[in-house]
């Protein structure tokens, strides 16, 4: 999927969480978290111990496109240091093994961490190296974890597909926040027919199925007919698409079928 | 984030819509997807003219753990026949271009799908060829469009992380079916302190405090007693957690600075 319009700025949603790694392995990871994080508007992302060191040029290259996310990482030696100016801290993890902790899933999480930046608080979101996930002593310094509903007998996901789904959640929430409607009719610049065009298109239709016989026996006619303007109606028709119909039902009156003398065809198209 | 119980079966989420890839390119894709797709408990898979030819060994490899959707896909050599059975089609891309479309975002249409489904109808959902999307005459097929919110200034997902996202609000959804609370206290095995213990337990705690001075001056005492109650009371409190706390009040109690004698603190350890 893809579409990005470098025409638009980056809805700002800043303040947002940070999101921080905890010792990751694979710089194409790293590149890649980066790229998850600016899908979802987020920018801030904190590196403790990474395993190949910082900079690096696999992250680099694999967060094509999303540059200012690896130019802005701040780099950490301990948890508790990335961690230290933050007031909400959320751990992403299957399953808080042995600890008495909060669960919760990623769209209440990102409800939560509204509330929170709206207060005042700087909130991070933790996410553990690839294979073995967050050691116990960084889920202990959570104040939530995160677990993503999934089916649970495949929940294995890679780390930026679990920064993806977190982030979603929030970019989610913050866009509906600027809008209104989760379904629009994409219709470009075609206005929408006015309801005279539509009544003109019926009254066509009608008197050419009229002529056609189909509106038979009389006494069904009326709820034939509120069927057919139930049906274009809620189509809700652009113009240019009323006229495409008008053009139709004078194509399919017009047709002749084969066998009849071609020139009677064409003297009936220059009558009109 | 790891954490797949083998142990437990797949979400039964069947009947559930189909994925239909056209044109996919590279076989690694091909695994993702698969991957992506039992995540969220999808199994049914479609191909449309993969570039590859199919099977395909790297498909295979790389969709570890998610063999059961690869063994099951289904080869059609237009998208017209991988199509033909289905009710109600919705295309992934980011822009319906040229087309009057309703556009929906995956949340929404997660909601009409489980609706359609419930009707009898079978779904489907088309995704392009990782470079290029669909092209315009597969979107015509299409009832909708399914446009997932991101930043768009970076809109750009690899094939596996849209059928994700698409795939997890449908999960999710429909998860939710069997589900009460997106948030939850998972304590384990360890039963929650009853009032009773809790009342203990401040009773204990205010005695230390009185004894330590803390609770000073008089009049300001049981607004203190109510607020350390408020604080402690919210975290419910799990018994073995109750017991921890005694432990610690005990320890800071029987605490003695550096430079008293070492033989008194034995001696008083000793007496209990």
């Amino acid at each position: 999927m893809s579409g990005t319009d470098r025409t638009k700025g980056a809805v700002a949603l800043e303040p947002a969480p940070v999101i921080i790694l905890i010792d990751p392995q694979l710089g194409e990871n790293i590149g890649m978290v980066a790229r998850a994080m600016l899908n979802c508007g987020l920018t801030r992302l904190r590196l403790v111990r990474p395993r190949d060191g910082w900079p690096n040029a696999t992250a680099e290259a694999a967060a094509s496109g999303a540059a200012e996310v690896i130019e802005a990482v701040q780099l950490f030696d301990s948890t508790a240091a990335a961690v230290a100016d933050l007031q909400q801290l959320y751990a992403t993890t299957a399953r808080p093994r042995g600890m008495v902790k909060q669960v919760v899933e990623p769209r209440l999480a990102a409800r939560q961490i509204e509330g929170a930046i709206a207060g005042g608080e700087k909130v991070g979101i933790l996410f553990g190296p690839e294979r073995s996930g967050l050691v116990n002593d960084d889920v202990a310094l959570a104040d939530r974890v995160i677990e993503v509903p999934l089916n649970p007998a495949f929940r294995s996901l890679n780390l930026a597909q679990a920064v993806l789904l977190v982030g979603y959640e929030w970019f989610v929430l913050r866009a509906s926040q600027d809008r209104t409607e989760p379904q629009r009719l994409d219709r470009g610049e075609a206005p929408l027919a006015d309801k005279a065009e539509m009544i003109n298109f019926f009254q066509r239709l009608e008197g050419a199925l009229d002529d056609a016989g189909f509106l038979f026996p009389p006494e069904k006619r009326p709820g034939m007919v509120r069927n057919l303007r139930s049906l274009f109606g809620r189509l809700a028709l652009t113009q240019p698409e009323v006229n495409t119909l008008h053009g139709i039902i004078s194509a399919l009156r017009d047709y002749e079928p084969p066998g009849e003398a071609p020139s009677a065809e064409v003297d009936r198209v220059f009558e009109k």
